[in-house]
């Protein structure tokens, strides 16, 4: 494998650990815990794993000698920066507690686990990947353990291999099922523990006990600094509004950090569209009102930021897109059907409000949203391109508005979407160290004997050896919600908080950024140089842990 | 201003210069020039500025007192990575001449001279954009320096502000204009110098006296950043073709650059396709037998490189291009009527083939290439997306080649196009020091009475100390070209040279990097770590001139 000059010289770094995880370390009980809702349902799915207290390592003094252990991991769903430093905290853990212990990685995801696919990660292969971004190692995949089926099949290999902890690395769904495979290896007695560690760059799993998923930090400056580089290039030919769509299935925490660290004329927050039921026309009509602001001062250009999900955050769309998937749920037959027959089903079997709002939208909008979904049965939001249809209907708004006088400019739009340029990014140090911490952190869970957890790295705003270390019921992240058409226990979602600080910020700024120009260049991620380039947590991050 | 951490850390950044540059310099002849084709017909358009001899600077022991002079400097063109640093350069050198001196910065181009639109670059201006990307010091614009009028026009305003030379900073048209401006200024005895620089991030602008223009250095590390987190990813999911175009609007080289960093499966070079008299269908051809060969070893995943201008290159193709060039330049009128009526009036005037040749192409883009052009009526080869146009094809040729039982695999693309990420980034450090060289260089062919030079820094691939500096006469690296329907002076364009080493590093791996995966990813530009990171120029200028 040919590396180049950035890999040799990053291959070299040494992760920062917290201080507490630098030597022995014991668990301290905290409370039992309880769901975030929805108690007596997740409780009831729930009886060997529900309630378990929150963890919290400390020195230990008198530690007993490790013995050697088998760990499994798994890569699961979409690439984040820093995967790989997960998985090297953990070979580096498991050898400190016995040098004779061993780790087995599970191929292209769960679905590796379910047909017995892995290899074995020696320290030459660990080696090769410390401190790079990707999931190459083991690659990731998308398949969901949800089954008995699965889970038993699953069983045989880690039997067959006497892994005795299994760690998923994964976003919110990865570690429902996670949460569910524990309950199911503890019901059974399979003597299986199972880890947890929160992974999506979409900044979207994170609550009260979890400060941050790793990758956000790293993808979101990947997109900051190709976003600064456009806004000079903006500020420079004076000529172009750029509409740039951003990676992020649902919540907008990537557009609402990059805004923060760019400064750009707009961006759009789908939880605040939401919230204030903006119909797709007051959006559009929004950017015009700032365009048009915008060029009275003679300035014909300006920079839009568009969360992915956008399209699914409007009510009307919200609403349509609910009923269809329902419709697609309860008619597994249509998969069969042409694209034609499926779209006219479709069309025929809408209530009336949701049959009205497709209507609405142009006729190759209408089509992907019917049309093209994921394994998971959800509208494929990414397949829609919300940057060229948010522009266009923008044309269409301002000559509205040139007729009667309140539009005299020039409006000429380009389109970007940045999504998998920031998923396999080398790992900023932030991302580089936290995920060092998660990986190391798993193997004292598994030391300590619990199952169901979740890696918990805390205090992330200072500096690493202070960060504090723990575990996380799993459960107690959860509520119940609908999916696919059926209630199912979930890990709740973290969506923007618009009485959050990030927002609040934001939206304290947001009307000078929008006529005048204060656009922000960080420029790409640095490793080597002075600590307030190289080594600053989000902003996001920052801010909402300020003074705590 | 608002700045970034980055931002602040590199305002610090104190550019290198050559050795000789760091004292005093006499300009030292060499013979006198021709230029590289059609010299008796170049002789005769520029009488005053031809066969001047090429200029080296060399330590001078005995140096007169300098006097201030007033300069005037313009920003010509798309943005390139380091224009911020050739002013800062002409202002560090034309300050060092004598404090008195002043530059002024004609704003939004070419266009700023015309219309007397300026400013004066005071040292705290420039010190806030020194080592900064972006040309928004003054702004950069694309109008023509080309008529009498214009001329003398300018010539107003730079009498008035008692400007003896001016520095025009832009590509091979921007350059052509300023020979032919510093032609005119000669014969009619005006008393202003003209002295170009070569910028431009397509790398086209070079010649055995310019080693390379700047910023393709910068902007080919950004692409080649995001084309490396890209692979990385495909390498992780497995299951993606990325289709990447880049941009450069006729060359291959930012393409070819990208593909010696990155090692991609395919990377497509137009004057390959045009030298082999490839039609689009061959193009496609070649892909999909590759996408097909990686199948067979289980790999549904791959990265093809596509250069901005290829569409331009296939032979069938071009010569439509060039009748379409003609056929709106002999009916100036049809600009005045409505896209269909256009479309209409040039299908019934091509010739039989070329009518053919356009029928064969998607309507979709068949009508891109009728209507739109850029303001020297240029075919806007960016507005086609050849990206998706190839990979819809490649799967048509796939579907086919199934049918045969020559393909058994899964092919699914996603698309991309870099251009807009990489002109205006924070320059590298070659690029930083050799806009740097670059502008204080200027200063010394200013002070040496010469006029239709350009800028000339060499030995570029030494440690930056060891760089030569001299002047070039514009004159010699001109030709006759066909533009618009005419015949005129023009600087040769630099295509990827077939026979040239860095062609010939790529063909020689391309066959291993198709089938087998061997991506490297580059990751983002460094500024402070080690030299091997953060000091290397392109390995385009590595390899053209290794061993020199």
């Amino acid at each position: 494998m040919k590396k180049s000059a950035l890999q040799k010289a990053r291959a070299a770094y040494q992760p920062k650990l917290p201080i507490v995880l630098t030597g022995p370390v014991k668990a301290v009980e905290g409370k039992p815990t309880e769901s975030v809702a929805d108690q007596a349902e997740i409780k009831a799915l729930f009886p060997n794993t529900y309630g378990l207290p929150e963890l919290k390592f400390e020195k230990n003094a008198n530690p007993t000698a490790g013995r050697p252990i088998n760990v499994g991991v798994i890569l699961s769903g979409g690439q984040a920066p820093g995967g790989h430093n997960v998985i090297s905290g953990l070979f580096d853990g498991i050898k400190k507690i016995h040098r004779d212990s061993r780790l087995y990685g599970f191929l292209m995801g769960p679905g590796g686990l379910v047909d017995h696919k892995y290899m074995e990660l020696t320290a030459p292969i660990i080696n090769e990947y410390r401190n790079t971004g990707g999931f190459d190692i083991i690659g990731s995949g998308r398949t969901k353990l949800e089954t008995k089926e699965q889970f038993d099949k699953g069983l045989e290999i880690l039997r067959e291999l006497d892994i005795k902890a299994l760690v998923i690395i994964g976003g919110d769904d990865s570690n429902t099922n996670a949460a569910i495979l524990a309950e199911y290896y503890k019901e059974i007695g399979a003597g299986v523990q199972v880890i947890g560690c929160p992974k999506t760059i979409d900044g979207d799993l994170k609550n009260s006990q979890i400060e941050t998923s790793f990758g956000f930090d790293t993808a979101t400056k990947v997109y900051s600094e190709v976003i600064g580089n456009i806004q000079r290039d903006c500020n420079s030919a004076k000529k172009y509004w750029h509409f740039i769509k951003l990676m992020g299935r649902s919540a907008s925490h990537i557009a609402l950090e990059c805004a923060l660290q760019t400064q750009p004329n707009i961006c759009i927050i789908s939880e605040e569209v939401e919230a204030k039921n903006l119909s797709l026309d007051d959006v559009v009509a929004n950017i015009a009102n700032t365009v048009a602001a915008r060029a009275e001062n003679g300035d014909n250009f300006g920079i839009v930021l568009i969360p992915e999900g956008l399209i699914e955050f409007i009510p009307a769309i919200k609403s349509l897109i609910r009923e269809l998937n329902d419709v697609l749920a309860e008619h597994p037959d249509l998969a069969t059907k042409s694209a034609d027959e499926i779209f006219a089903f479709i069309k025929a079997n809408l209530s009336a409000d949701n049959a009205a709002t497709l209507a609405s939208l142009p006729e190759k909008v209408a089509r992907q949203l019917c049309l093209d979904r994921d394994p998971h049965g959800n509208v494929q939001v990414s397949l829609i391109e919300t940057e060229k249809l948010l522009s266009e209907m923008v044309a269409k708004k301002l000559d509205e508005m040139a007729k009667d006088g309140k539009f005299n400019g020039k409006f000429s739009a380009l389109h970007h979407f940045f999504g998998y340029e920031g998923r396999c990014a080398d790992p900023s140090n932030f991302d580089a160290d936290y995920c060092y911490a998660l990986g190391f952190n798993a193997t004292c869970l598994i030391n300590s004997g619990v199952t169901g957890y979740m890696s918990s790295v805390r205090n992330l705003t200072k500096p690493s050896v202070q960060w504090v270390a723990g575990g996380i019921p799993i459960t107690m992240m959860m509520n119940m919600e609908r999916r696919n058409g059926a209630m199912k226990p979930v890990i709740q979602k973290a969506l923007v908080d618009l009485d959050g600080a990030p927002f609040k910020k934001f939206a304290s700024q947001r009307d000078d950024w929008a006529v005048n120009t204060c656009y922000v260049y960080p420029g790409p991620i640095q490793y080597f140089g002075p600590a307030e380039v190289c080594d600053q947590p989000s902003l996001t991050l920052k801010y909402e842990h300020q003074g705590k």
